[in-house]
């Protein structure tokens, strides 16, 4: 039964593009199996996908699974254990925009079973990253793997290369969503490190095996990346970016959506500011704070960053009152910081004394000031 | 009567410290003329503020003013024409927090009227600031003094001098808020800068000509520049800067919070970072959207930033959704293509010539793929 639907879908996958409204419509209404059986064999349903059922007859979905096998490719259908069920939410969301329909099966390549990428986070960006986007996104990347979450992304030059090396740097499971054929390397610059994460994490592509990369399969391709994972990061975004497509995909989906924010003076943090300026993104600076994000509530809580422990935080409440009277500047007498303090001048003149002992305050003719250790 | 109003402010404000609870408190019971003679006659009011009452009576407020009018400074109370109203938010809010009063009058010296203050964005951030966040801070300052709206901050080195010398380099209007006394300059270093703000816009104290700056009026000093100012923008602030003191000021004023974002490995960025990602700051790039956000209501719209106008955004649709279905690497055949775009061969192969004569595909022996032009 399960074979007879995979064949089905693989047939049906080969033949139309990603995310096709009309056959997820189709899908849904009559399952893959009932669609395929009548598309072959009345050649129509409903008249809506006769381009698709002209060629199939000339499909044998049987040898292009073998072919697949042959290439270590897999194709992961609902009904299959592996299926990634996060993803199903495209069901719901994809019916409101162009090309949102959820996958009608998953072309996979390397160990990485694709359930297992339920705690996985998206690390997006630009392909002209600079030199900070890239340290940045391999750092998180690095972080969110040594935690065993995957890292996916696309497998373009730029922030997409830098978060599969930060993830591959910590042995951690990094997983590539390609626009064309989990067979092929696009761009081909990138053919070795495609091959190490079929090899080490996993290749996925909505396109059948031999599918060539085309603008029409980047976008489905974004709604993909955004739909597999709990969260996505943008580190680096022009204001026209592919990764701003995958972000917008996040949310429409109900996913975490993170940005990282850059120099205000750079093009490539443009479209992550607006992301962040306008609430589509909430700013992230570390993993920790993407773990913290996406993470179930109180799995990776952040502390806070502080500011190193000061002089001044370890005396008492009323040592720090005096303290906090002293001028900065010129110095003033004893009566002038009892009356800036609103203490008695006895009590002054002790906590003086005692803050002179610990380095805080300096004396001179002109009375107290601050010294440079209490400053600020 | 406004003069002997603003006789007895003056005395309190010569004797007390800035947001004094238990001066606030009284002040609203009794007012401040039957308050300053309750002191000075009884020695007390209701126990609470003896040690001024002592220290009271042998001070002279006529002569105070007089010897601030001869410094070029007036002071300035509620009941005046040029009170800047706005910080009566304090009166409110300020009994909450420590040392949140309103001030008991403002010393102000410089051509520049406070009650025209209404409009002023406050420029806050880091003393040891970055060459970028100096350039950033002087920008935006520069864009907002150019809209005429006056420009507040301290007078301290980092962002605060950026500030002040973005608007300046505008002939816009500067205030400076400081935490000595209006004759003072601190740091010694930016006597110049604040005595040019006194001649061009305004240095305001809330403290007594001659007062030292101590830590309790520097904190004091925040509140006012938040109170005063329509809203505040954060550019570097370390996680425990005082400029984040200001933000929260303008926070619980229900003022605008903004924050500019920098590289997030820097520390001078951390504490802006964090504002802007609890929420309670508004990440700003530039000097527009920051008038976007502080000014009123569709008053200086933004337009987004976007990218230019590319080569595919002047196609037709159906131009458009053939050139998306082109193969970015390898050559496909007009069938291929015709097939991904869905449409059929005799349209596709007529909407290609038409691409290929614009230069947006190329052709050779093994079909079409794009041309550089067309990339995305």
């Amino acid at each position: 039964m399960s074979e007879v639907e995979r064949r089905a879908r693989a047939a049906l996958s080969r033949l139309t593009e990603p995310g096709d409204p009309r056959l997820t419509t189709l899908v849904a209404e009559h399952g893959a199996t009932t669609l395929y059986d009548l598309l072959r064999h009345d050649r129509d349903a409903g008249g809506v996908l006769t381009d698709v059922a002209t060629r199939l007859a000339s499909t044998d979905p049987d040898r292009e699974l073998e072919q697949a096998d042959r290439l270590g490719i897999r194709f992961v259908i609902p009904s299959d254990d592996e299926w990634p069920t996060q993803i199903d939410a495209l069901v719901s969301a994809g019916q409101l925009h162009e090309r949102g329909g959820p996958p009608i099966g998953l072309w996979a390549k390397g160990p990485l079973r694709l359930d297992r990428l339920g705690q996985s986070v998206a690390i997006v960006g630009s392909r002209s990253s600079t030199t900070y986007g890239d340290r940045v996104a391999g750092e998180i990347a690095a972080v969110v793997a040594r935690q065993g979450c995957p890292v996916i992304s696309g497998a373009a030059f730029g922030i997409d290369q830098a978060a599969h090396r930060g993830a591959v740097a910590m042995d951690g499971p990094s997983v590539a969503v390609l626009a064309c054929g989990a067979d092929r390397a696009y761009p081909a610059a990138h053919t070795q490190l495609i091959a190490h994460l079929a090899e080490t994490g996993a290749v996925v592509s909505e396109a059948a095996p031999g599918c060539a990369p085309t603008r029409i399969r980047f976008l489905a391709r974004n709604r993909l990346i955004a739909a597999l994972s709990r969260g996505t990061v943008v580190v680096e975004a022009a204001v026209r970016s592919g990764a701003l497509n995958t972000a917008s995909w996040a949310g429409r989906l109900n996913r975490v959506v993170l940005g990282v924010p850059g120099p205000v003076g750079a093009a490539q943090s443009q479209g992550v500011h607006q992301l962040i300026r306008k609430g589509s993104a909430v700013l992230a600076s570390t993993g920790q704070e993407v773990l913290e994000m996406v993470g179930q509530a109180g799995e990776h809580l952040v502390e806070d960053p502080r500011a190193p422990v000061r002089p001044r935080d370890r005396l008492t409440s009323r040592h720090r009152q005096v303290l906090d009277a002293v001028p900065v500047a010129r110095a003033a007498g004893s009566d002038s910081v009892a009356r800036t303090a609103g203490l008695g001048i006895v009590e002054v003149q002790s906590a003086l004394l005692y803050l002179h002992r610990n380095g805080l305050v300096e004396h001179d003719d002109d009375g107290w000031r601050l010294a440079a250790l209490a400053h600020t």
